[in-house]
């Protein structure tokens, strides 16, 4: 009875070793898939400030002009890393922590079926007992009552054997798969924070160089009416975008750049929009 | 008259600098303070996530056990990082855009006056060339409107001059203020990422480091029934945390251990969530 009691007790590690995995792995996917759909809009509220410092270079003199576009560029690279972010994060992080739902109710059905192995074991050993009580004189039903009895043990401590090999490479899996779960997710960040130090360093740059003082020149001979001073600068002076091969001078030209950004911000948004919804699905199945 | 259309279209272009102003540093500042919002979601999220894996630890075996403590408190690091951001996006981004609100009603109201004073240098012009007409031989009705003009234009040339000037300083300091915000905001960002880039490379290590076997023969020991072998080994040797400064072994310590770090925890909680909505606060004002 001692070796039913035991495996009683293993078959109860293994219960708890599955709910304990089913419960932890679940929060932690939806806990990493809540900081992801966060970081995704950090991204979205960033591409709007990208947008608007489009829009606001659009007004201003040419050396603002620059300084603001060329921000707005590192900006949306920065969030272009982060849309990146995102996308490794649910294919590394949460879709495999996701697929442990299937394999963890597969693994609670091979240990309901022992269960049921185990129970068979009981009842077997109950008739038994009973057989030796009642009919004590009755060699050949209790004979055959052992041999029920024998089988069923046999079959539970194969079937015990077997699931405790399947819970061990369970452990071992869940154990190796959070190490590489929890690695990928830092190695994710890692590349994310990089390349955000990266194009900062150079962004920062940027507008540590920005000098106000020929805008406000500008700035004077527009407000005293001298007009024609502003836009006979060349733009391309101070535009560091590899975007504007051409020489662009005047209100035409200006026009022309304005249209320029908006179509490719228009783009931009509309496929962030698109990213968005196609991630709030992916996120909330 | 043509003196008087000049100072028209000055007028204009310093209502359209003020406006256009007004229009873009309020979306700056409130499209800032969403980024900032979300930033501290982010953060929110992930020390609901630092709380899970400590919880998740305690559950564990003591390789696993250490290897995600370490984790956690290096996800913890980078979260008050993080809040740190936060922060500083609020006192040397937001704080500055908003105290335009008050710079721009201030200039103007100052505007304002300068159109009136306008008003009445045209009503004068209007006055003596009704007096001009209607009188023509009294020429001391009309010498005293030509005086009204002349101290009227006077007075209007003194105030658009010295609103030029103010314009210009707004516009300069609107400039340099731009420049100095966005310079602040990227190195806030840079300290950021740099400093996660750092934590999370020793988080990425110790996780690397981390060797299921151990664990494994606990497990199999467990499951087995031989109780005891787990707790015999030292918990300190893979726990890097220097807040452990007293050998553990044991599940008393293993509890002990737990209470002490959800206290921490509970009180990180409570801090964040005080800091939420202590700023939910601020950023709605």
């Amino acid at each position: 009875m001692s070796v039913v009691l035991s495996r009683d007790s293993q078959v109860r590690v293994m219960e708890d070793t599955v709910t304990n995995a089913e419960k932890h792995l679940g929060q932690f996917c939806s806990m990493l898939a809540a900081y992801t759909r966060k970081t995704a809009q950090v991204r979205d509220k960033a591409d709007r400030l990208v947008k608007q410092l489009t829009d606001f270079a659009n007004t201003e003199h040419p050396e603002m002009r620059a300084t603001l576009r060329s921000f707005a560029e590192d900006l949306a690279k920065v969030q272009d890393y982060r849309q990146a972010e995102v996308e490794r994060l649910e294919t590394k992080v949460i879709s495999p922590l996701k697929l442990y739902g299937a394999h963890i109710k597969q693994t609670r059905a091979e240990i309901k079926k022992l269960k049921q192995v185990q129970k068979n074991e009981i009842k077997q050993l109950a008739k038994l007992g009973k057989l030796r009580q009642k009919s004590p004189s009755d060699r050949l039903t209790i004979s055959q009552a052992e041999t029920s009895v024998q089988r069923a043990s046999a079959d539970a401590s194969h079937t015990t054997h077997q699931l405790g090999e399947m819970i061990e490479a369970f452990q071992k899996r869940k154990l190796t798969d959070l190490q590489k779960i929890f690695s990928d997710f830092v190695t994710i960040e890692m590349v994310l924070h990089a390349k955000a130090v990266e194009v900062y360093s150079s962004a920062f740059q940027t507008l540590e160089n920005y000098d106000p003082e020929r805008d406000l020149e500008d700035f004077r001979a527009k407000m005293h009416g001298l007009y024609g001073h502003r836009d006979a600068r060349p733009l391309t002076e101070t535009v560091s975008s590899p975007a504007v091969p051409w020489s662009l001078t005047g209100q035409s030209a200006q026009t022309a750049l304005r249209g320029e950004r908006r179509e490719d911000e228009e783009t931009m948004e509309a496929s962030a929009e698109e990213d968005l919804r196609g991630r709030g699905r992916a996120l909330h199945q």
